[in-house]
């Protein structure tokens, strides 16, 4: 009783590519107590980072977990084996690092889609759901799949690359080796892509074509102020988003599927034409019935929320 | 006591578009004691193949259990809803009927793919699988998915559709109402459209030319002694199966892919290419590790063993 009672923190890490947010929380409400932010690029090892870790949460002691989402995390053996979006090269023991300096701490490791199903079941709009699908749509596209309330891990913890099923055959190369592959129309970087081939073959004007330079954030503030060019890019984008998520619905019938990540905040301009294409893309018997929304996850604290439900025991 | 020793056999019904099979297993070791075969279109309505199937089983007394596989057969609600190669029509009370005529039986329904899958498991190759993916190759296309050891039926006992996921966005028109279904290409019906469209637009010689009607029987043989025609339906049909079980493997990371059905009886001229394919397509973390085999299930009996297995206690 004098252990649980000491053990009264939960921690979330979500590992980004350029931000690692660390959130601390009450273990029996789960309110967010305090939250750091680091920049990614200033640790050259991960020991580096589990140190930095370890110094600023001094004052907690003896944590109850510490949940960690990052890309490419494996649940299985706790490890980050390729991510082309972290500096780090190599595998990396993540699970194992972590345990030299919280010794007495549970950790798990994920990867960040699973993280963020978690959190959507646990704090956002999939709560009492046992058959649903997280999206996130950042610079990648990832997916988490819970199925009978559980996550959906495969035979080797590697489930849910919805973001490497293949749109096109042949089509635009991805960094995973692959072509054609979703993450390469549907993430930020895809939306791009599409804007830039619009942008050279229409000659409709367009506010984007004076920049020096576009990002996915330029052209939902394109879209949203009604650009052609920026439009009819989410328009395309949705459309193959769409097709690939009706695929899923056929094979895993999920009651909802929620979006989170960066290109979600686009809101309206991309899920206007996402739910109208899946509507047209889904089988008879879940037209009207399945529905794609936005994650009911608050955007600031979305990762160290799905983090933290990594650890946290139902 | 008494009871349980009286329960000695389990039976396995396959119902088909043109056979229904009747298999009745010793409850024990589950071995095959006597088999029926009907003509499905000689029953006009469901109850009088209820009627015929009481009436052919009378020497059974208190069966342990019944367990059905059927097109389109719902394990939630116990129905068969809309089978459009069942005559049939409308809504069938499945279990409601059955349970009329076997009051004491435990009986259940499930759809052919979920039987073959679970057969796969108790009779088949997928003996201690935790994770794998059954595809049933006949007039049409299914899937039964496993998941930690269990089927996958999603929120509403739909799951599995992998034969009404999109290969071809407006791609040719598919009885389910939608455009460019995988199992228009990949069934012996797209088999058989394939080879037709082929030796439209081929000036190579065929031996498919001369006939007046060609089936998926015809071509896999014509395949078989090196037919160039039916060589390349077979391989653009297992180009395009590969590509969706691909997208299939990165969703749900099983560790194997079984094919049963009629077609899958081709053999070597659809599994190589698939295959071949299939490795193509994987995730670099899948290559050479998730493979795509025929059915361990014997083709006689593959859906009664299926059927069977929906009663079957572990």
């Amino acid at each position: 009783m004098f252990l649980f009672e000491k053990k009264m923190f939960v921690v979330g890490i979500d590992i980004g590519g350029t931000f690692i947010k660390i959130g601390v929380f009450q273990a029996d409400n789960l309110q967010l107590v305090q939250k750091f932010v680091l920049n990614t690029t200033q640790f050259k090892t991960f020991e580096s980072l589990a140190l930095e870790v370890q110094e600023i949460l001094i004052h907690y002691q003896d944590l109850q977990g510490i949940g960690i989402g990052a890309p490419n995390g494996n649940y299985f053996d706790g490890t980050i084996k390729f991510a082309p979006n972290l500096s780090w090269q190599g595998q990396i023991p993540v699970v194992q690092i972590f345990r030299k300096f919280f010794t007495n701490a549970h950790i798990v490791l994920n990867n960040d889609a699973n993280a963020a199903a978690l959190g959507e079941m646990l704090f956002g709009k999939a709560k009492g759901l046992k058959h649903f699908m997280q999206i996130t749509l950042g610079t990648g596209v990832g997916g988490g799949i819970i199925v009978n309330g559980k996550l959906l891990y495969g035979f080797d913890g590697n489930a849910g690359e919805i973001g490497h099923t293949i749109y096109e055959p042949d089509g635009r190369q991805c960094n995973c080796g692959k072509k054609g592959c979703l993450e390469m129309y549907a993430s930020a970087r895809g939306l791009v892509m599409t804007t830039k081939e619009l942008l050279m073959i229409r000659k409709t004007p367009s506010m984007l074509k004076n920049l020096p330079e576009i990002d996915a954030f330029v052209i939902s503030t394109a879209a949203a102020n009604g650009d052609p060019i920026a439009l009819e890019a989410f328009e395309i984008t949705a459309k193959i988003l769409a097709k690939q998520l009706s695929d899923c619905a056929a094979i895993l019938a999920p009651s909802k599927i929620f979006v989170s990540g960066g290109l979600s905040k686009a809101g309206t301009v991309l899920f206007e034409p996402l739910n109208k294409y899946f509507q047209h893309f889904l089988l008879s018997i879940h037209k009207n019935i399945i529905s794609i929304e936005q994650s009911g996850l608050p955007d600031d604290n979305a990762g160290i929320l799905g983090a933290v439900a990594l650890v946290v025991k139902k």
